[in-house]
């Protein structure tokens, strides 16, 4: 390795680039990580992927494999008594580099699994990882969603495979007091956005008139708003999300969701003009920033949206505002909420600031891990 | 004003230091903010303070004394929900600029209030504080507790005086499943550290053998965490404040509670020698860093103490740890862990980013109201 890439590793950061690894096998597998500093863990390594090494463990072992299952284990023995508690409901059991388990990724839908797998090193290792994912959580089925585009930056072929029992198309998840479906084959990510779930259920405790829901995908903010406003809006640019939207309320029996298929800066812009009131907003938009080179026209997008939600509220109204785009650090998403505060002329207070669930553990050393923020704001 | 001294109002921050103000009354009192364009918001203003404005809403207005008891009965109309739940809990009523009530503190001691004024325009106010006070919260006493220094430098006496009834020396104050003695009158800032009160609570809900509570001062963290540890050892360098803390333990019927007399930083290095290991540990050290320019120093100490405590945790021990220093900024703060975590050899994952509680809230746009960082990690 060269010295940079020794850096990163000694500041326990998991990733070496290919062009700080000097020499190599020819092959994917695990093997250890060698510097002039000695060992300095065990590795995915794959000499055709761009992140060439993936650290899975800063000690030396013997038994690199049996290190990697016992993550998996601990992985799941976490997850374990959200299971018992709600076996209907839907977690992250594996949350890769967050679990110490670099390009893995299962998800678990009401007793269904879905895993993703990343790495051309680890590719192999499925059935042992299958063994031990079956011994651990009962599960009706389990999918290999390998459809995702980065296996192709691997060598890795797409496919999406059952690897136990049948799997349904849709299951019903069980989300606090709400009930959704989750596409299993064909949805977005594995299926849903649990990430979400948490701040979801935290948004169930609220109450008052109008709620608006900004980028509502399938409504799943606005199914848990019903229960305290009396009148939900739900905004997205997608006619068939809304109309899953719906489908998902009348499944719960609700009836005060309204949709409205626009665009979402259109829609706030007109709103303001109408002089339209709300007493709460969520803003749950789509990774502005997917690169680093996006940040500043990201920045300027989010904060238009934040600036507009937050003229569309009185005083005593709630932002819930969101981003999931890792390249927007958590104190430049407050730096940007600040500033569209004092272009809109309002004095908000900081209610509480959230992230992703607990089941999507982030690493103190691996920011890459931190990617989603949710502010929940009170305007003054 | 200058420009500077505008921009920092149009940004929303609400404070003007002298060297900004071009032009104001001789006396203190609550003035309407002009700049060449128009007025900015209403202030508390004082020529002989360093702050000389304090800005406590940024719209103009006839009747500025009544938008003030205004915030105030919001304030207090947003605990009382807390104190019709434990009236015999302990909560910051007032945390001045987070409730845009700049320079005005009160406390909350389970039915005995204490007031803190900061500010030579609030002070001819009291009375007509007061008046609000008592006719929305039900008070046994209220003590003005008007001993800080940072009065001198605002031109204001020092003096500690009854408000309203008869103030006692101390009351006992339930918090969580514990109780613990708070003086009123001879305390540090208006009593105890309330600001650490939901983090306590939380770390009552961890159990294992050993736990460890660096910085223990009355012992109000240790108290919490006797009911889920089997052993609990509470570090000081004050005798008088370990002594406290044994009669906190007394009071709540807790033996498992010892106490270490000694230098925080020294007890670390021995115990690090010795091998020892405990489940949990907890820091919650003093300000290291009393300015900016003690920023550096701070640094360091907060992360040899953090090096330190990590290597006595093992695999699945917990670290709770804090710095109210708001001259570290939480990034700072986290950045100060990743490389304490890295130089202690250890990968740890962040279970929460914690901060003050509720009732002392934090403003977007007034980096000085959050001060209290408090992570959750665990060391994998």
């Amino acid at each position: 390795m060269t010295p940079k890439g020794a850096a990163r590793l000694l500041a326990h950061h998991p990733w070496v680039y290919r062009s700080d690894v000097l020499e190599g096998p020819d092959s994917p597998g695990l093997y250890p990580v060698q510097s002039n500093r000695g060992v300095l863990g065990m590795a995915l390594y794959n000499p055709a992927s761009e992140i060439t090494v993936r650290v899975f463990s800063f000690q030396d072992t013997e038994r690199p494999l049996e290190v990697l299952l016992e993550h998996l284990r601990k992985a799941l023995t976490r997850r374990k008594p959200a299971i018992a508690q709600e076996p209907g409901g839907a977690y992250r059991l594996v949350h890769a580099e967050g679990d110490l388990l670099p390009a893995l990724v299962l998800d678990y839908y009401a007793g269904h699994g879905v895993l993703q797998v990343g790495s051309a090193a680890l590719e192999p290792l499925t059935e042992a990882l299958v063994e031990v994912i079956r011994a651990e959580i009962p599960l009706h089925s389990l999918l290999a969603k390998n459809d995702q585009k980065s296996r192709s930056l691997e060598g890795l072929p797409l496919h999406v495979r059952a690897l136990l029992g049948q799997v349904p198309d849709f299951v019903m998840v069980q989300e606090g007091s709400v009930r959704y479906r989750v596409d299993l084959t064909q949805g977005q990510k594995t299926g849903a956005f649990i990430d979400q779930r948490d701040n979801r259920i935290r948004l169930g405790s609220f109450a008052g008139k109008k709620a608006l829901d900004v980028f509502s995908y399938h409504g799943s903010f606005a199914l848990h708003l019903a229960r305290g406003f009396e009148q939900v809006i739900a905004v997205d640019s997608s006619a068939a999300a809304l109309q899953r939207a719906l489908q998902n309320a009348t499944i719960n029996g609700i009836n005060n969701i309204s949709t409205r298929e626009a665009n979402a800066f259109e829609f706030l812009r007109e709103e303001e003009k109408r002089g339209s009131l709300y007493d709460l907003i969520v803003l749950d938009p789509p990774a502005f920033a997917k690169g680093k080179r996006d940040v500043e026209r990201a920045y300027a997008a989010y904060k238009e949206i934040n600036l507009r939600a937050m003229k569309l509220l009185p005083s005593g109204g709630i932002l819930a505002t969101a981003s999931c785009s890792h390249h927007l650090s958590e104190p430049l998403f407050y730096q940007m909420l600040a500033e569209a505060a004092a272009d809109a002329h309002r004095t908000v207070r900081v209610l509480e600031k959230r992230g992703q669930g607990w089941d999507h553990p982030v690493l103190l050393n691996v920011p890459e891990t931190h990617y989603l923020k949710f502010a929940l704001l009170e305007v003054m």
